[in-house]
C-alpha cells in the first residue's frame, strides 16, 4: 500500500471511525476478500492496558480471546475443564465420560479411532469458523452428509426392508414428475402456461423424473439396479419402482429434504483427526492466556469493571478486568452467583436447554464392504433410535466409529428407555434393522448426553421443537444480546446459528466489536 | 473351518467343478461377503506351466495379470509406455504430455499438485475396483461430485449472472411442488387419489417443496440466503425465488440430474495423491511380470497358442504363450498386424472412438475463499467450455488444480477453436464467467486430449452421443466379447461400463474366467 493511501485511510479512520475506514478499504479495492465471503474483523485497537476476562473456553470464548488479543487487549480466559473446546469434544481411547450423577464410562476405542461427541460438521457456507481452520492450518476433509447408498427403514413399510436412499429419492421424483405431466396433459395448468412453456415443461419433466416418451415413470437407473452391469453379456436390470403411495405412507419424505437444509448441504467438512483440532489450535495460539481447571465461583461488578472469583489448584483466586465476556452456557451461568442486571438474570434462568445425545461404537466397516455405503446418514422410523451416521474419516480402512443414535434423550420413545444398557440395546438394534446380521460386530460403545455433562448441562438452547427456539428468540434472546457493562454475552446462544460453531464464532466477533467500540468511546475526549 | 467341511467342499469341487464348490461355500455361510457386494473370484487353478501373455498395462491388463497370476498362470504383461495405467494417468510437475502430432507440453505444477487426466472418480457402487484399492491398501478420500455452492451460468439467462446450484435445485423443486399442489387442489388427480392419499400428498408436497400453508412457494432457506444469519440482531434474509419459466428457458435442468446418474451419485471417492496409485500398486505387486517400454509389433496364432512380437531396448523380441489377453484399445489394436478372425478384425476396424479432453490449471483456491465452493462441478451454457471441476484434493489448502473444460474436442463449439492457445483462452474465459476477476490467477495449463495421445488415440468407444455407443453394443461388441482362441479381449470396451475402471476390472475377471475354463477343459481327460 502506498504512503498516500495509508495517510488517506488514517484520515478516514480518525474522522469517521473504524467502520468508515473499513468501507474505504473496500472502496479502494485493497481487500481481496469481499464482505460476502468473510466477516469484517477490523476492530479498533485496544486502549493501552485494557484488560478483558473471558469466561469459558468453548469456541466463543477462545475466538473472543483470539480477536481481542489481536486488537491489543490483555486477556485471560478461565476454563473449568483441563481441555479447551466445550462441546467441541473429540473422544479417543482412554478418555472418560463423566455424567453429573457421578456415573462414568471409559472410551475403549483402538488407536486412531475417534468420535466427535459434539459438533461434527463444518458446512462450506460457515465461512468464519472455516477461516480459523485456514489461518491455523488445520487440515480439512469432507464430512459425507449424504450418500445415495444410505438406507431408510420403517418396520411398518416394505416389510421392514431397508430401502436405499437412491430408490426413495428417484422413485419419488419420477412419480411426482409423472403426476405433474399428467396434469399438464389434461390441461390443468393451461391458464398458467402458454404453448411454449407447456412444451418446455414437458421436456423438463422427462429429464427431471427420467420419464419415458409417454411421460410415464417406469423406473430409472438412478434408483439403483436389481443387477449391476458387467462384462460380456451381463446387462443391467432395473428395479421395479416403489409405489408413491407406499413411499408416502412410509413417511420417508420427512427425511428426504435433510440434505437440502442450508446448513446440511454438500460440501460439508471436518478437521482431519477430530473436530477438537480447532479448539486445541486456538488454545495453542493463545498460550498462557488460557487458564485450565479454573471453574468460576462468582461474577461481580466493580467501579472500574468486573471481578471474577474462580478456583484453581484447590484455592479461590480473583481476577479484575475492564470487561468480561461471558461465554458459558446459560445452563451453567445461572448457578454462578453474579451481579447481572435483573432482566438478564431472569432471561438466563428462564432459558431452556435441549439434551441431545449421541451413541458411538467401534466396528469393522461392514457398511462399506457389504452395502457400498461410505459416510452419510441412514434413518429409521418407529424405532427409538432413528438415525445412524457412518464415519467420513478413514473411508475404506479396516475399522471405524459409527454413530447409532443422535437425538434428544428426553423425547419419546427414546426417553422411555430406562438405563444405559437399554439405550445401547436400542442403538445396536437399529444397526440390526439396517444391516441385519452385523449388529454383533459393534463394540466399545460410548454414550454422551449433553444434558448430563458437567459444565454444560444441556446441548443447546431450546428443544429440538422449533417452537421452543422461536420462544427463546422472542423473549430471552433479546435480553441476552444486550451488553450489561462490563459484561457481554457470547456463545452460539447469542447468535441465529444455535448449535453451530459458526454461531459461536460470530458471537465472539460481535463481543469483540462491542468491547472495542465501548473502549474507544470511553477513551475518546469529551467534546 | 472344520476338517469335515473342508473334506465336503473338496468333494463338491471334484464332482461339480469350481462353480459348485463356490455355491456350496455360500450355502454353508462361510463367506462373509454376499455375492451382491463383490464378484466371485474363485477361478480354477492353472494347469502347471500354462503361460499367458497380456497386452497392455491399463487397468484391464494389470488386473488380468493379477488374477491369472493368483490362479497360478505364468504371466507376462507387455506395456508400450514406461509407466502402468494407460488412461489412468496422473500428471505432476515435470511430466510431459506428448501428442501424436509430435507436439509437447511440459507440466509445470508445484510440488504436491496433480491432475487425473483420465479417470478421476470411484463411485461407491464400483465394488470391484474398490476391492483392489482395499486389498492394495490404497488410501481413499472423497471425490466431491456435487456441491450446492457450485454454479450454473448461461450468458443468455439471468443477465449472465452465475446462479448457485442450491438456488436452481430448490427453487425448481419448490415450484414443481407448488404446481402439483395446485393441480391437486383443483381436483385434477381425484380419480387417482382417495381422500387419505390426497391429504398425504399435500403434506408431502409442503415438505418436499418447502411450501407455505397455502401450498405456495415463496422462497426457501434451502435456496441460499441474500444475507446470512449472524449474532445479535443479524437475521437471515431469504432470496427472491427465481421464476420457473426463467429457470427452464436457461436450460439449467439439463444438468440438474447429473448428480443422480447412478455412477455419479454420492459417495464418490479418489485415491489420496492421485488415481495412478491404483496401477502403480498393481504393477508393484506384479513385479517382473510387467515389461515396460515394450510396444507390440505383431500378434500371431500358433499351433499351441499365441506368439507376440514386441520391441524392447531397440530390438524385436518374441514371446510365446498358451493364451493371450488383448487389453489394448481397439484404436491401437487395429494397426497391429494380427491373426484374429476376420469378423473380429472387422469389428476392431469399425469401432469408433470418442476424443475427450480435459484442461487443468494450477491456481490459488479463490473458489473456496470467495465462493465457499469446495469441490463439485459448475456448468456453463452457450460457451465452448461447459464444465468446471473443482479439486477434491487438499481442500482448504493454498493452491489446487482446477479442471476448466472436459468434453469431446470434436464436438462444436469447442471443435471450432483453432489451436491450443484458443482452447486455453476459452478455458480461462469460462472461469471468468463463473468467477469474474479471478481468471487471471490461473497458471501452468495442461491440455490432455485422448484422441491425440499415442498408444490410446481415443478416450473411449463411441461418441459422447448415446446412439454411437448403442450402435457399438448392437454390432462390434457382440464380436469383441467372443474369445478367438487363444485370444481373449479385455478392457472397458468389453463391458457395459465403458469409460469406467470398474468395466476394465470386470472385463479382466471375465477374461480370467474364460481362460481358466478353457484351460480346465483342455486338461480334462476325454470321456
Amino acid at each position: 500500500m502506498s504512503i498516500s493511501r495509508r495517510a488517506f485511510l488514517s484520515h478516514v479512520g480518525q474522522a469517521g471511525g473504524y467502520g468508515a475506514a473499513f468501507a474505504a478499504v473496500h472502496a479502494l479495492g485493497l481487500m481481496s476478500v469481499p464482505p460476502a465471503a468473510a466477516q469484517d474483523l477490523a476492530f479498533a485497537p485496544a486502549p493501552p492496558g485494557t484488560r478483558v476476562v473471558i469466561l469459558g473456553g468453548g469456541i466463543a470464548g477462545l475466538v473472543s480471546a483470539y480477536e481481542l488479543g489481536k486488537a491489543g487487549y490483555r486477556c485471560t480466559l478461565l476454563e473449568a475443564r483441563d481441555r479447551p473446546g466445550g462441546r467441541n469434544w473429540t473422544l479417543r481411547g482412554g478418555d472418560t465420560v463423566k455424567f453429573t450423577d457421578g456415573s462414568q464410562q471409559k472410551c475403549g476405542f483402538s488407536k486412531g479411532q475417534y468420535f466427535n461427541a459434539g459438533p461434527a460438521r463444518l458446512p462450506s457456507i460457515h465461512r468464519n469458523i472455516l477461516r480459523y481452520c485456514r489461518d491455523l492450518k488445520i487440515p480439512l476433509e469432507v464430512e459425507i452428509n449424504t450418500s445415495r447408498s444410505s438406507l431408510y427403514q420403517n418396520a411398518d413399510a416394505f416389510g421392514g426392508r431397508p430401502i436405499e436412499q437412491r430408490e426413495v429419492m428417484n422413485d419419488t421424483r419420477g412419480q411426482v414428475s409423472e403426476l405433474l405431466g399428467k396434469c399438464l396433459q389434461q390441461g390443468a395448468l393451461d391458464q398458467q402456461f402458454d404453448k411454449d412453456d407447456h412444451a418446455r415443461m414437458i421436456e423438463f419433466l422427462k429429464a427431471y423424473g427420467d420419464l419415458d416418451g409417454d411421460l410415464k415413470y417406469k423406473g430409472s437407473e438412478r434408483a439403483g439396479l436389481k443387477k449391476f452391469p458387467g462384462a460380456g453379456d451381463e446387462v443391467a436390470e432395473l428395479r421395479e419402482p416403489l409405489a408413491l403411495r407406499d413411499l408416502l405412507s412410509a413417511q420417508f419424505w420427512r427425511r428426504m429434504q435433510f440434505e437440502e437444509m442450508l446448513d446440511m448441504q454438500a460440501t460439508m467438512m471436518q478437521p482431519v483427526g477430530g473436530m477438537d483440532r480447532i479448539p486445541y489450535e486456538l488454545a495453542k495460539h493463545l498460550g498462557a492466556v488460557v487458564r485450565f481447571s479454573s471453574p468460576i465461583k462468582e461474577i461481580r461488578r466493580t467501579a472500574r469493571g468486573a471481578r471474577v472469583v474462580y478456583t484453581s489448584g484447590g484455592r479461590d483466586r480473583e481476577l479484575e478486568a475492564d470487561y468480561c465476556v461471558c461465554a458459558l452456557p446459560l445452563a451453567i451461568l445461572r448457578s454462578i452467583p453474579n451481579d447481572f442486571a435483573p432482566q438478564i438474570q431472569r432471561a438466563i434462568t428462564e432459558t431452556e436447554y435441549a439434551s441431545f445425545y449421541k451413541i458411538a461404537w467401534e466396528s469393522p466397516r461392514f457398511w462399506e464392504t457389504d452395502a457400498n455405503l461410505y459416510g452419510g446418514l441412514s434413518f429409521l422410523w418407529n424405532h427409538p433410535v432413528g438415525l445412524v451416521w457412518y464415519p467420513s474419516a478413514g473411508i475404506a480402512s479396516e475399522r471405524g466409529v459409527i454413530v447409532a443414535g443422535y437425538g434428544d434423550e428426553r423425547e419419546p420413545p427414546f426417553a422411555a428407555l430406562p438405563d444405559l444398557a437399554a439405550k445401547l440395546d436400542a442403538s445396536r438394534a437399529a444397526i440390526g434393522k439396517l444391516h441385519p446380521g452385523h449388529e454383533h460386530k459393534l463394540e466399545k460403545p460410548v454414550f454422551v448426553c449433553w444434558g448430563r455433562i458437567p459444565y454444560n448441562e444441556g446441548s443447546w438452547v431450546g428443544g429440538s421443537i422449533p417452537a421452543a427456539r422461536d420462544g427463546y428468540y422472542q423473549a430471552q434472546y433479546r435480553e441476552i444480546i444486550k451488553p450489561d457493562w462490563p459484561f457481554v454475552f457470547a456463545g452460539d446462544h447469542t447468535s441465529h446459528l444455535i448449535g453451530w460453531q459458526e454461531g459461536a464464532v460470530l458471537s465472539a466477533h460481535r463481543a469483540t466489536r462491542l468491547i472495542a467500540e465501548a473502549a474507544s468511546a470511553r477513551r475518546a475526549p469529551r467534546p
